[in-house]
């Protein structure tokens, strides 16, 4: 006889169209029971079309209709709230105060090294009225949706996005908005976004300490913050006050990675420091975190950037930052694991 | 018999004390009388301590007690508003919509430009959260004031400059405001700063196209708007949206600005175009407006920016920018009294 596990496998193959993942993974399904031959299933309709609902009932139907020992298949379709739906493991922010120092990089990076690594990752890109992350992937789908909640866009490897830039008319069009509206775009983002079952969602974070990262520390279950910088003095100066916001609410800091650290040429095989002496150890010391990485200026990642193709990055310098990163990670979890078990 | 325009001459070369600028300059003298060897002057005591007061009313007696045939001095001290006393010429806003992209080192090196013209210049720096301007002049003096009005800091050139940064204990201190709290710190910046005569005021934005760009298009009189990009691709595309901001507000754009167009190596003699393919045509084009400059990776001035230097600044690159600058500058107020005659 065929186990409730065994049909979840089954289902966690079922694409939801126009998203293309599971409903397994989006935690559509929300109850199996198998008795006498008989299946019921109960079906989240959250964020799906009607045209959608029917379709995914057709191919359950068939799914567990197949099953060896089964004569009768029911479907219960049920509209559950996104929150019930969202089963989100760490919510992490990428911060730095300063703009342009690679904070969507180091964020989209992040991502694309826990997804190389076989976790469920989503971005939340955070900067209303300077989104990027769409671009550095390539997406420019709107997200589906009913009135119950709105679809992330999956990226080519996987990566689960929301960004303002997806819901405008034309990715040039300016957001003019005052705080509060960019405080509600950031928590809608968050309470009426199915993001399903992730191991990680990574926030990017628009520059400043004003309204979009007091909102996302606030209002979001932010479990730690990663710190960007690059080499400057003035950069650094600006990227202390992150850190002094980060720590005055509380979140513990990650992280810290250097961007734009140096220009290696290779026709003279020598780094140039274009923006003067690294301020790794001055910043991980500032932040009490580790430094996960120093990166280069590369012209092959701002290509890849400008292209959509960020998912294909490779180089030596991101693999150290990657792995520091999911070491971190792992190292943070486990702590943390350890503290819970020690209360 | 000495003429009013002589008395104000004398006066001009009196400096307020701490401040360092001219009671002329800072439109402090009120009225001059001259008649039956007896000078009466009114000077108001706006933004001035009370023994700032007493400190020039003795210098002026003496300098105006000191012409041939004057036997009496008069000196009316009255507090003015400081609306009355701000009389600027042209406010323009430097602008980018994305961060890092160098606003505040263009918004710098174009003060830096008019000064050596010859133009009296202000730098409101409107970034709250993120404020590099003192440090790239090397002033970290709080400015002094009273219950009638906060006075600039002059820089070492004679470039008078407010920033959040001077008023805050440490120049790290993060400021972790929501959005009215930032625009009403910009409009206090504008209402409540006596910055006296100016040529030019220009106003130093954060990124985004939110509350700090909006306030000052909405509150400040703004006459123009140099936009600031890079050549990523991804960068032009949130630059766009800062120019349809722009536009949307009905201001002019007098200006773009490509900063960081290259890196020249100079041991093989090469440019390399570190962040891609320049953009200045599409970018100017978009604007509708000229382009003023494309300005390299200059490690040289990073490092002045960093010391409080940027006024030392000297290059080819920059010495094309400014005459664009200050050419572009001339023609649109020529322009501009043209299109007024004809009205």
């Amino acid at each position: 006889m065929i186990n409730k596990k065994q049909v979840m496998e089954s289902l966690d193959m079922l694409l939801v169209p126009g998203v293309m993942r599971s409903i397994v993974k989006m935690n559509l399904v929300r109850n199996i029971d198998i008795s006498d031959g008989k299946i019921d299933i109960t079906l989240a309709s959250t964020a799906l079309s009607p045209g959608t609902q029917e379709w995914l009932k057709n191919k359950i139907n068939n799914i567990a209709g197949g099953f060896t020992g089964i004569s009768e298949v029911n479907i219960n379709v049920e509209d559950a709230p996104v929150k019930d739906l969202n089963q989100i493991g760490n919510v992490v922010a990428v911060m730095s105060g300063k703009g342009g120092v690679g904070k969507s990089l180091v964020a989209s990076l992040a991502a694309v090294a826990l997804t190389r690594d076989g976790y469920d990752v989503g971005i939340l890109d955070a900067d209303i009225t300077g989104p990027s992350i769409p671009k550095m992937f390539g997406i420019g789908d709107r997200p589906s949706g009913s009135e119950s909640g709105l679809l992330p866009v999956t990226s080519k490897s996987g990566i689960e996005i929301i960004s303002i830039n997806l819901l405008l008319p034309s990715e040039d069009d300016a957001v003019i908005w005052r705080g509060p509206l960019i405080g509600s775009a950031i928590t809608q983002f968050w309470e009426e976004v199915l993001w399903g079952k992730l191991d990680y969602l990574i926030v990017d974070l628009p520059p400043g300490t004003a309204d979009a990262p007091l909102t996302v520390m606030q209002q979001l279950p932010v479990s730690g913050i990663i710190i960007v910088f690059t080499p400057q003095d003035l950069t650094a100066m600006v990227v202390r006050k992150a850190v002094k916001m980060v720590q005055q609410m509380g979140k513990p800091i990650l992280g810290v990675i250097e961007n734009m650290s140096y220009l290696y040429v290779p026709e003279i095989n020598k780094k140039i420091e274009l923006f003067g002496k690294s301020q790794a150890k001055d910043m991980a010391q500032a932040a009490g975190a580790p430094l996960l990485g120093q990166l280069p200026i590369d012209p092959a990642l701002a290509k890849l950037c400008d292209e959509g193709n960020i998912e294909r990055y490779d180089s030596d310098t991101y693999n150290d930052f990657a792995h520091n990163l999911t070491e971190a990670f792992s190292l943070w979890q486990k702590n943390s694991r350890a503290n819970e078990k020690r209360r």
